[in-house]
């Protein structure tokens, strides 16, 4: 099995690397980008192109991992062939395929990928679609062979699927960010929050959230409240503080 | 050396274990709730009150460890003795010590605290400020009995790390809650975030959080954004989503 890398991101090089190792031979890398196309291709010993015209036929499968508004422009330029054509990408519907292609699918890997940071794929859940039985059979097999947590999910069900990702992941890593830049202001590091983000992180595997909830805004203890929007300068972190407390306190009497 | 825990609550839970396995002695625990008092106790070999003049004056330490708003009565209460004491919450001040007590301070373990969940104190860094060079020297050696990371902050700084605590902890895990209640919509347990939210909390390890921000909202794309917006029916939630969105764009273009 050959497999063609339409895109050379974050995700297109973690899944790259994954498929290398699980014996996939790589056929080509497409990126706009010549840095990003060559540096993949050669981590993957193959070819490269920023020309989606040079992009050749005859491979097993075509991985489209680039950003949302690339993805439907370049499936349209790419001709049909009889490769296994999937994307991707949380809140894209599988059918953008349609027209385009004769075998399509989705893989949608529920992870944060940084190039830095290498990551074992058989913890990443994989989420597949397959536009024909066969083409979820395929993808299946596929995906098992990346990792141990595979299941088939709806277009229509990824989409909220991605957006909890955005609020466990992107939300939660922008909490970090805002918690470091107070920290900053003090001329604290912001190391000194790791082992509370990682006993954070670490309690939801044995409590539910909800259980794990601690903090004045879970009993809305407005003393607490006050003083603390009473050191925010800025206008907009002081609306979300607010709007982000009243939201716990909510659950917390009305989940 | 002997100690009194005013308060019997996860703090006081945790940091009454973590002091008897540095071989301090527990005196004596007040709490309002019998239960409380009694099951901590128990676990302590001590002897346990819920009246506030029945706790006896010959500790060493004194800890009070309750909630904000019953941290002043509850010093006033409590007739002066030679003790040492000291409060564990991040937005008290220390001087409401001042005219109660001989020999005061504060010890603020930056860490959340669930009674279920055993913890290592080792890891946990600890803030201290004492009274006086007397006061701050005794508190140091106790911390450091207990913690490889002890610090001197003053009560003015301490607010703001426990502002940053409530954005890295209590914030953070309601962005878990939310994600949690978007999945159970769509009855996807909420396992399957296990591996991104781990691996969230691990890359603030190695990368700042602005260099680990994935997302649609840090390029501000609005496609993905008004797509996600549109998913959620709660008005408040749509709200908090399109805010913090904002400030992630807000802090990647003018960090």
């Amino acid at each position: 099995m050959n497999v063609t890398f339409i895109g050379a991101g974050n995700v297109a090089t973690h899944l790259a690397r994954a498929l290398q190792a699980a014996g996939v031979t790589a056929e080509q890398v497409y990126s706009r980008t010549a840095a990003s196309a060559s540096a993949l291709a050669q981590t993957l010993g193959c070819g490269w192109t920023t020309e989606i015209s040079e992009v050749r036929p005859g491979a097993d499968l075509y991985i489209f991992s680039v950003k949302d508004n690339a993805l439907e422009e370049l499936v349209g330029e790419l001709p049909p062939n009889d490769g296994l054509w999937i994307h991707t990408a949380g809140s894209m519907p599988m059918e953008l395929f349609a027209g385009h292609a004769r075998h399509y699918g989705v893989l949608y890997p529920l992870q944060t990928f940084s190039k830095e940071r290498p990551l074992s794929f058989r913890q990443i859940p994989l989420f597949i679609e397959g536009a024909t039985a066969e083409d979820t059979a395929r993808l299946t097999a596929l995906a098992r062979r990346l990792s141990d947590h595979v299941e088939v999910l709806s277009s229509e069900r990824r989409r909220y699927l991605h957006l909890a990702a955005v609020f466990a992941c992107n939300f939660t890593n922008h909490c970090y960010a805002l918690a470091g830049k107070i920290l900053a202001g003090q001329a604290i590091p912001f190391d000194v929050l790791l082992p509370l983000i990682d006993e954070t992180a670490a309690k939801v595997h044995d409590l539910t959230p909800a259980q794990a909830q601690t903090g004045p805004a879970i009993r809305y203890d407005e003393n607490v409240i006050h003083k603390q929007l009473a050191l925010i300068d800025d206008p907009q972190l002081r609306e979300l503080y607010r709007l982000v407390s009243q939201s716990i306190h909510k659950e917390a009497i009305q989940p």
